[in-house]
């Protein structure tokens, strides 16, 4: 039994160095501090949803050691195992309203190190695959949550990491000593750190040999020495840090940018130092895993848009019925991309070292649709709940406030519902849709684009073609031309 | 080992007693005559596949007495013999480029009822499981195709089919005598009959007790007596019974009208006979498995319009290329409704009898899929293949046969390939966006708005609307309006 | 005034030398041989309204001589003259359901020819424009029905005309006499052809100096010495050609191919011989009042399939009302098509000749449009629609008529109405949608890519790029990147 | 001549009685309080428009009394003046990147007063038009920038503004005196209300005898006694309204709630008071205009994404090149709504009174696109400008100005261009897509929905039924089926 609550959470979060930055300034302690807080609430929920009875069939799976662990935490070597991380995404997302984010990317890129390490040791006689297999089971024993750091600042899209004129643009190796490596460079947009324990650092793209020294991988806590954070500015962060009705407090998420200054890693956190033709392998499988999950999210997400647009209709003074038919095609839009993930999953296959991998076609088809749909939903949220949601046309909390005025201007809101509970509904679906609830779906986990360049090369194009002649009849030559010199 | 293969299935056919017709005539033998042949050797070539070392593992599986059998005989047990089903589909739509029909509705129904007749005869203690095993056995154990009867001809959609002026538009019981039943009525639309040994008949909708005469299922004889069937006029059929290139010859599917004239169908056959309760639950489980797979065979035309594109391109002397990221799109919206498909197959469970059902809230979200994408792959198949194919724009085979102009005519068609290999090509992405390649996938297996209902019934409003209560922090009452009076 | 009637015209075109071939044969009649027949009765409706006092503002306008002629014959020199054209067109589509074809191609060219002419006279010193300005008088005074000629049969497209292994790919001129030209080659899918008069030829495309010969520009009657028409083979046409109620008769259009093989034409039908820098201005000006027109139409065939869908919901026992969002979203695409065309016309300019020119960028986005929303709104009546008008799965006609099982076969088909009106209510959906009724709105005057090119080119991206920077008070260089050597 | 300049304008609006407030405040100065000091500046840029010579041809036009005005502030009488005011909107967007909002909805309903006003006073003999008359050219005379009050805070929507348990919901008169009124209740939701000198009252709907006392229009300073002016809280805005570069600061917008408490208004600015069978037409006209107007803005707006699209590529070091398929489907969705508002323009008609009224059914088509295609181009923006922008996922301004890890934090920002500048681009997007930079296009100006039905009600269903039916060749009945009781 490795679970721990969301007290004790909050308890091991606070125990870490202090390295978190926002306006400028240090946060001293990220459980209390309002940049942080609200985030570190959502995943100390998903914690205590680990200890109760009437959740933990969704919150936990069973451990390396056969222990009861938080599913987060455990490799998912089933189809089963994958369906019900999925499902439990879908139920993170119906409780917070927006990603969660502490452990979705790390969790991952945990889970994909154990079967490439699994190639790698197999392939080249190193011991990658039981240093991972040994850090699993610190990880499941501690109830840890993982961040995943994939994204480096990347600098000029048109150069490689190596021709940069700053090589920090991406994370590398400066040293290799005896009993370990030091890192540097810039790892951004890292979702959910201020909430984790430990960082998972894997290569930000498949790499060759040029490109060696930024194939890394490894696992790091959070506060190591050498590590700066500096959390990001996103939509309507600063009503969500203050107190009053303007923003959501319950659901949160917080992106981070993680400046590492010669960072020290030892030997036994290493899962990858410069096996470049292993690179690819990594980011694919992580793709595949990621973009198949990622329907249950937004789809966890839609299930949320629909409800605040149903309060809001209601809120106004209307029934849910004349927007019936927009509520079912919000349903679809959402069932299209939780029902697509789980098709990737199940025509998915086991690697040998038991994990279970989802179809890449089916999976980076689903990210096109993740990149698109709910955006569908919102427009459809924005519509059914009228104008103040939309454009979020409402005075602000402190002028409600007003001796002279603020009793008045409450009663402008009054409609189906009274004044604040309407405010409320309203600023949900604003946040939805243009603020803080906002997750990222089209570039998350990479850009539909890349998602179609895979589709693109796991099509049978020729197949399809030679079929289409043969059905047609064609018995000439029917071939691509040749190039024009 | 129960298998036949295609000359011994088309000598089966011949077999039956005629009772065929089209352009007002008697088709003496369908596996000759032009408005049936070229169906019939589609399902031949299915036949032959099962019996092929190659295709047996897409086409066969294993029957309830453990023997070998064709795939499209076997009860579907498990999520890998239901996915293995969709794949054999769509295969099968890859080879002939449109709906082969003879055995998907007939099976589908046969399936639903070893499962509903379960139940029946566990509440009610009657033995219409034992029948419907039995029936399932000789199916497989003679390798029958089997055409599926549902949709009535209805009459006037406003009324209940007791209320019919004409109590004939909907098939119904006229006498119940001790050895069999007697049905009259019109059964519309089926799909494959020419092709197929036998007619599973189930209940057009689920109904009330007032409407008990209609719930009859049973199989029967195709050729059985007083059973009249008429083929139907669709698009380019008289192209396709004719010899010349204006039509794919392998490719074509049929679908008729049956005339049931007081129809004797004896006890053994007989699987329902007015137990309108469970007409609602056919109904139901038939369309979660059928809009599951149906995915699978649209995604196998969409296969076959981006090759007939790609062909297309290069007969008007073009690559591929600058068509590359429509191609992408037809191949992701080829894989959408495959992999939600499979996705409602993953989220099934197993019904106590043994069958596996998929999960109705994808499988109908699937249905509403596959009522649109495919018109979005055709638009782009043409958009692709230029004005020729869009509007057939091409003179007919005759006019290319003319002694005095039809040389200089073929001319007029070379561009990248031969001017017959060009209109073949260009006559293909016709056949399928406007001909008779189209297999009906907005109303086939029931309309999309019947769908939509569905994903009504089965999404949780209330708990999402309550999801946002709690994340918007409203306390006050957000409820619907009263009625007005 | 120069008004025909319908009786008139059929009588002129009666006189014309027969040389129009079909199904392989020559057509000694085009007005009573049924695959031209509903065509040239079409035109033939539209003279007589031009001759009818409720239908004369819409149909007639004042002729170049001052006189009252078909609107279609007369020159478009304003704003209100250029909408009343596109009104006029939706009224011929309502009319017939489909495109009349007789005059729209070759009346935009005589009207773009009235421009280029007077330019190219200008500069060039040439008296081209004299000839425009009296074959104008000429085509007015004898309301003729001009069809236009400008796609070639082009052969590869990689490849420019003059590179074409086959010269006669694209129509050229092969000698230029002291009285006139001889010209061959293949102009293919030409519209209305069968009920014209006369031809306006133009060049297929803009070009340079080495296709020279391609350059021409001229009036030909339809007969002349030399040119064999044959008539494409559309969807459904077999059916519209025979007895019975599996098509409508009164709509229809016909396209064809016209093989020139060496014909003469004399100097005063000479509008262009080779003055290559002007062919572009032909194609572009021509683009822009047709795709600016065409809106129009397609409105005009939208407006009858929302009809068609209304009929089929009544005759299947329906109200329309649970079908309204779907119809109005389907009049919502009518009108932007042709809200977009006069929107083009409205931001149009006077040229100097006096011909009124829509505004290009419009025109062209509005070909986008034209090539898509109609698509949409196909697939919605066909989803109002049901089942048989979706897949034409009603048997032939000739099943109807049996004498045995035809009375039985009727009543499967009576519901809201009774079996005849069904089945032509159902028939009508089927022909507007997989059937004969479809103009070819994707590559009817050029592919929508080609008009995404217009759009690429006439939009400012580097203003509105310098316009982002300022709002963004970006200092920096933001530019793009050198070109990878 | 009646134009004023810039600094002119910002004195005059410094002279009003401050009575706008924003975080619960008093705003002593609008034109130098951050809350409103870029909306200010924004409207003075278009007043320095009017005088600069480069500009004024589209700012500026003749005034009632035939001197040169501010455009903004003339009737538009024909189609010509209303295009221009079109483009002079769309110029504007290009400006500020956003609605700049202080005279759009004043002027259009002033011009509609103009119209009714006419009718009233010719049907009643009351002298309202006279009032109008005078009062626009003492608006010309001055230059003054004028706001529209329509929308009323409505209360319970399944309610009448009568039948409210606060009747204050809706703005009405509460006393009629010799020498005015005395009007009480919301304005809210008020367009560039901080910017205005004047506000026109109209009522927000077409209503019946029952709300009389609803139906006033009138104009009011907007610092008249009794006025208190809340200002909403939209996003992004405290990033506006402080220092740095995480918000733009050139383009802004401002909506506002207006408290009516018993404002006394004379009777030469009462324009209507208790006519309601005239709020009606008010509603109707003022909705043809606006959302014929409307393409434009947000086809400005969309210009100015597709710039900041181009360089948020540029600054990631990538061409422009790989993303023109989005930029040009950009252009053709900017252009669609702008054509066809123009479009409802020129099949617009002069009212008796001299306005020029667009075409309502082509207006309110507009409408539904202007809801749902700029969200489509804002999608567009994020796919294109990749993570950063999509989720403002950048550090605050305040932590690169942090002296320890500011400067290394801005070199992870650095690419194609500088760190701020690539900074400063992403922040556009971000505004434009998820921040202040959103004007409401959905229900900016009445809902998508009402528009439909305004579609619904204006399109001809019969006779488009009676086409085809005619076309169809029925002669059987087809009509709607008889209500159920």
């Amino acid at each position: 039994m490795a679970l721990m609550n969301g007290a004790q959470y909050r308890e091991s979060i606070k125990k870490l160095r202090p390295n978190i930055y926002k306006w400028g300034k240090l946060i001293e302690d990220p459980t209390t501090n309002p940049v942080t807080k609200a985030h570190i609430d959502c995943v100390a929920q998903a914690y205590d949803n680990s200890c109760d009875p009437e959740k933990e069939a969704i919150y936990t799976a069973t451990s390396l050691s056969g222990q009861k662990a938080h599913r987060w935490n455990t490799l998912n070597t089933t189809l089963e195992s994958q369906m019900a991380n999925a499902d439990m995404k879908r139920d993170q997302y119906r409780w917070s309203g927006t990603c969660v984010g502490a452990t979705c990317a790390g969790w991952t890129g945990l889970n994909v190190l154990y079967a490439i390490t699994y190639d790698m040791d197999n392939d080249l006689g190193t011991n990658y695959h039981e240093r991972v297999k040994k850090y699993f089971q610190y990880v499941e024993d501690n109830s840890l949550a993982l961040a995943g750091c994939i994204t480096d600042a990347k600098g000029n899209r048109a150069l490689k990491p190596s021709q940069q004129s700053n090589k920090d643009s991406n994370l590398h190796v400066v040293e290799t000593r005896e009993d370990g490596i030091v890192v540097r460079g810039y790892k951004i947009q890292i979702c959910g750190i201020a909430a984790a324990h430990e960082v998972i650092i894997v290569p930000g793209s498949g790499y060759g040999e040029s490109e060696k020294d930024f194939c890394v991988a490894a696992a790091v806590p959070k506060d190591a020495e050498g590590i700066t954070i500096v959390e990001t500015r996103r939509p309507s962060d600063e009503r969500q840090e203050s107190e009053g009705w303007d923003a959501p407090k319950v659901g949160a998420t917080t992106q981070a940018y993680l400046l590492f200054d010669d960072v020290f890693i030892p030997n036994d956190r290493i899962f990858m130092n410069g096996e470049f033709k292993y690179s690819g392998a990594i980011i694919g499988t992580f793709a595949a895993i990621y973009r198949a999950a990622i329907g249950a999210c937004v789809a966890g997400q839609g299930d949320i848009m629909a409800g605040a647009a149903i309060n809001m209709a209601r809120a106004n003074g209307l029934s849910q019925k004349p927007f019936q038919a927009k509520l079912t095609e919000m349903a679809i839009k959402n069932e299209i991309t939780y029902g697509l993930g789980i098709g990737a999953m199940a025509k998915g296959k086991q690697h040998k070292s038991g994990l279970w991998v989802p179809d890449a076609l089916l999976a980076h088809t689903n990210k096109t649709q993740v990149a698109s749909l709910p955006y569908e939903v919102k427009v459809m949220a924005q519509d059914i709940s009228g104008g103040i949601a939309e454009t979020g046309c409402i005075p602000p909390y402190e002028d409600f406030q007003n001796p002279v005025y603020g009793a008045t201007l409450l009663k402008t809101m009054e409609a189906g519902t009274d004044g604040e509970s309407r405010i409320r509904a309203a600023r949900l679906v604003e946040w939805l849709t243009v603020g803080g609830g906002i997750p990222g779906c089209m570039h998350g986990g990479g850009s539909p684009d890349g998602a179609k360049m895979v589709v693109k090369a796991f099509t049978k194009w020729e197949d399809h073609a030679a079929s289409a002649k043969r059905i047609a009849g064609i018995t000439g030559v029917v071939e691509e031309p040749p190039k024009k010199k």
